[in-house]
């Protein structure tokens, strides 16, 4: 483009695009996640502008991965959004928080009315939240739409998870669900409900993607420090469970990466520091549970692990005066790989059950019809967490939109009394050997707790009402004149205390 | 004083003491707390002023409880200010939230400069830097307090922690030691830092209480359901415990509760609803701890343990629906009682240990001097976690009160070492039994976790590479010119991928 001539030829087309513009679908941001998005876009028969605050970046995209593609480039906003045809399609892939409202406001004044901005980054709902309501009012309609899938995920077909103004799903539904996952013909990609809807669904999702992620690191922990096995060995358990129930993008790449060797012929992973980031979606869940009040406890406890795995120096002092116990292994090791799997596949089964619990309470509070069988569908392709798993969930709700817990159904249901015995018996083995399974172990103390129909929770309550006056309800079966059903009492426990119960003061 | 004389004479003498201010201390929220501090101060020899929204409990109080002491009521706000000596020591326990926002409006026309607002309630501390901020423009001097003992306490010797602007200390320090606990001697009241440190530390201290209920609890139910122990046998139990290690304020009123017969000579606590309520200071450490990213998994699983009680009915349903295996306990019970003992011992050591973790971090984030020692001694007497453990950290901290971990200290070191072998034990049983123990379980995976050089943590950052080019960094035993100490590396793990790193989007 040095040659003027040329550049004037290009200036000329570019004046010529303005007049007619050609633009399917417009986006902002060529970092990974971009780029291969708009290629994708490209691949589908779609005309996409490419637009990038670093205006270089996009230059060098459409000299190389662009080149040959219906992807045209702007470098500016306003020729950005001349390039597109109404009502303009505007995705935005740029980093969650300030930048989101930034370009929003760039945008703003090249938007006719019915134009739709569409936020594909990480955003925290309540954000979303605020930007459908904010735009609705100036006649924009606004989407903000999960993606995950990573980058392979965004070039050949992630799992897209959009909300917000509904308005705007019959203009962005036929390009989204083209460039959207397949899960047996169906596209992984619906519209899931008003406003920050998609953007919490897709926090629900990375969150049990945390959980996935933090089961199988247990798992590999045990493998490694409890029967010693060699990478090799772990490599190819893996590889057969991907063959079975733990079928799964997850389990496939961690085969693949316990088979990576270094230059030197020795395994990459056991060279990488053990130490992990948590600020973001994950964290997120885990707030929003407490929130709600659901127990989600195996995210919470993946985020937790995270945390403490960033702790490394601090760690690599308590080593040196904290002892434990020795694991000594001396069973069958492929009967114990076999209940492994086991606890893993249980474990699973009780973090997507405490997750869609989670989403069910977040549609009666925030008001939002969430569809759980198009939810599992979506998952269920196109993004980190698919499986053949989530087609057994997608099943469950089909079946039963209005089932209750995923753990009422007849197929989790008997796998996990199948599963059971092994659990256990890997958490207990765990457990004397000095080798941590949070996430397992708070799994199963969820299932054993959710299935009893009395909890010790009766002497806490029994407690707070000794020491504040908080007062209790009676167990409907022990229900009568003096303790009426549904009635707070306080018992004057000490014979000393007062009769005024707490009722403007909590201690 | 329906005689139009005495009511003059009343009126009289409330003139008179508008000129001469005898007060010095009001309180404001007569509700069981609110009267029992009052009681407390008056006492130790203050002159307390009471007031009231509802105009009726101050007269309702001062001819019952307050009769015949130093404590003279208020029907207006102006009155309270006016019965007050300068500067004026005014305490709000009211609800917190907007009441203790509204009653700062109401009395700030009748303040004069240097006037000291107190607020007693269960602030959350954003709230409180905010009013110290607030109020410190307008030349009134602000403190947050927290206020641990429940009624029984609050009349005889609380635990008070009080923050916000350190120049109020001198004028309050007086009351606020005299009214507050003593602990071989020493109050359990000293100043804590600025701003909304003194709130922070009680709520920090109510998630620890979260925490030790909870570990009660499932000891209990260890008890009930997994040995089959009568009530009387229990709280016998309990008894022995509160003589040992455990001796602590929950483990005696456990030992009482579980003593208390209902009218039919039943235990009172077997027919009380077991669903527990968790919005508030619980909820608030979890959720601050996920923020600071410290791994305070004990209260964590506390909260959601409460959040579990809470299903009630659906549990009922899960009841019917999930089995699990039946408690078969054959071994030696006093043995396995000890181990039971030291397995609430060693948890509650952990959830100590990551409670002084997240107020080290809350002081580095938020900028406070936090005086461990100081705050170990308040905890020692008057709260509800008022404990001889307690006074074991007091003395950890004050030998050394720049140690990292209580699990360093060797005391405790000693103790969790010692602890192991039983704390293994009742977690395996409560396993195979289909008992939950989420609380006994994280403890004892986050000891592990800890005192691990290497976490599976490498293998989670290999995925994230992997599927989203999140970049990772190598141990330094590994480091080389390929992968240096550090630095942030992406590899191309597939050979498919591009060689762009997730810079500016998270998946």
């Amino acid at each position: 483009m040095s040659d003027p001539v040329a550049r004037l030829a290009g200036i000329t087309a570019s004046f010529r695009a303005h007049d007619e513009p050609s633009g399917d679908f417009g986006l902002i941001g060529l970092a990974v996640m971009g780029q291969n998005l708009i290629m994708n876009a490209a691949d589908h028969g779609f005309t996409v502008v490419a637009f990038n605050r670093t205006v270089s970046k996009v230059d060098r995209f459409l000299e190389n991965e662009a080149k040959g593609k219906s992807i045209v480039g702007a470098h500016s906003i306003e020729e950005f959004a001349k390039k597109l045809k109404k009502p303009r399609r505007m995705m935005l892939l740029v980093m969650a928080g300030p930048a989101v409202d930034d370009f929003i406001e760039k945008l703003l004044p090249y938007c006719d009315p019915g134009d739709i901005i569409i936020d594909g980054g990480n955003s925290h709902y309540p954000d979303t939240n605020r930007r459908t309501k904010y735009l609705s009012e100036k006649g924009i309609r606004f989407v903000g739409t999960g993606v995950s899938g990573g980058e392979e995920g965004a070039r050949y077909g992630p799992s897209i998870m959009p909300g917000g103004n509904e308005e705007a799903w019959p203009h962005i539904k036929d390009i989204f669900q083209s460039i959207s996952a397949k899960s047996d013909g169906e596209p992984c990609c619906d519209w899931v409900g008003d406003e920050g809807a998609g953007h919490y669904v897709k926090m629900v999702h990375n969150g049990i993607e945390y959980g996935d992620m933090q089961l199988i690191c247990e798992a590999y922990d045990i493998m490694k420090r409890g029967l010693g096995m060699t990478y090799p060995e772990m490599s190819e358990t893996f590889g057969q469970w991907n063959k079975g129930v733990l079928d799964s993008f997850l389990t496939e790449i961690t085969r693949d990466v316990l088979a990576f060797n270094d230059d030197d012929g020795k395994p990459l992973v056991e060279k990488i520091l053990d130490s992990a980031g948590q600020k973001g979606t994950g964290k997120w869940t885990a707030i929003n549970a407490l929130d709600l009040g659901m127990p989600v406890t195996l995210i919470g406890e993946a985020v937790f692990s995270r945390c403490l795995s960033s702790l490394k120096s601090e760690r690599g002092r308590a080593a040196k005066l904290l002892e434990g116990p020795k694991p000594n292994f001396t069973g069958d090791r492929k009967e114990f790989l076999a209940n492994l799997e086991q606890a893993l596949y249980a474990s699973k089964i009780i973090s997507y059950a405490q997750g869609f619990m989670l989403m069910q309470q977040a549609a009666k509070e925030y008001k939002w019809k969430l569809n759980k069988p198009s939810i599992a569908l979506m998952w269920r392709g196109g993004c980190i967490i698919r499986s053949v798993f989530l087609k057994d969930i997608t099943h469950a709700y089909r079946e039963n939109p209005d089932l209750e817990n995923l753990l009422f159904n007849d197929f989790f249901n008997k796998a996990i009394h199948k599963a059971q015995p092994g659990w256990r018996d890997v958490i207990s083995k765990g457990v004397q050997w000095g080798i941590p399974t949070p996430a397992f172990s708070t799994a199963l103390a969820f299932y054993d707790g959710y299935r009893a129909k009395d909890l010790p929770a009766n002497l806490l309550q029994a407690q707070r009402d000794y020491f504040g006056a908080h007062t209790f309800q009676i167990k409907p079966e022990y229900a009568n004149d003096k303790y009426p059903e549904g009635a707070y009492t306080h018992v004057n426990w000490t014979g000393r205390g007062g009769n005024v119960s707490a009722s403007t003061y909590t201690a």
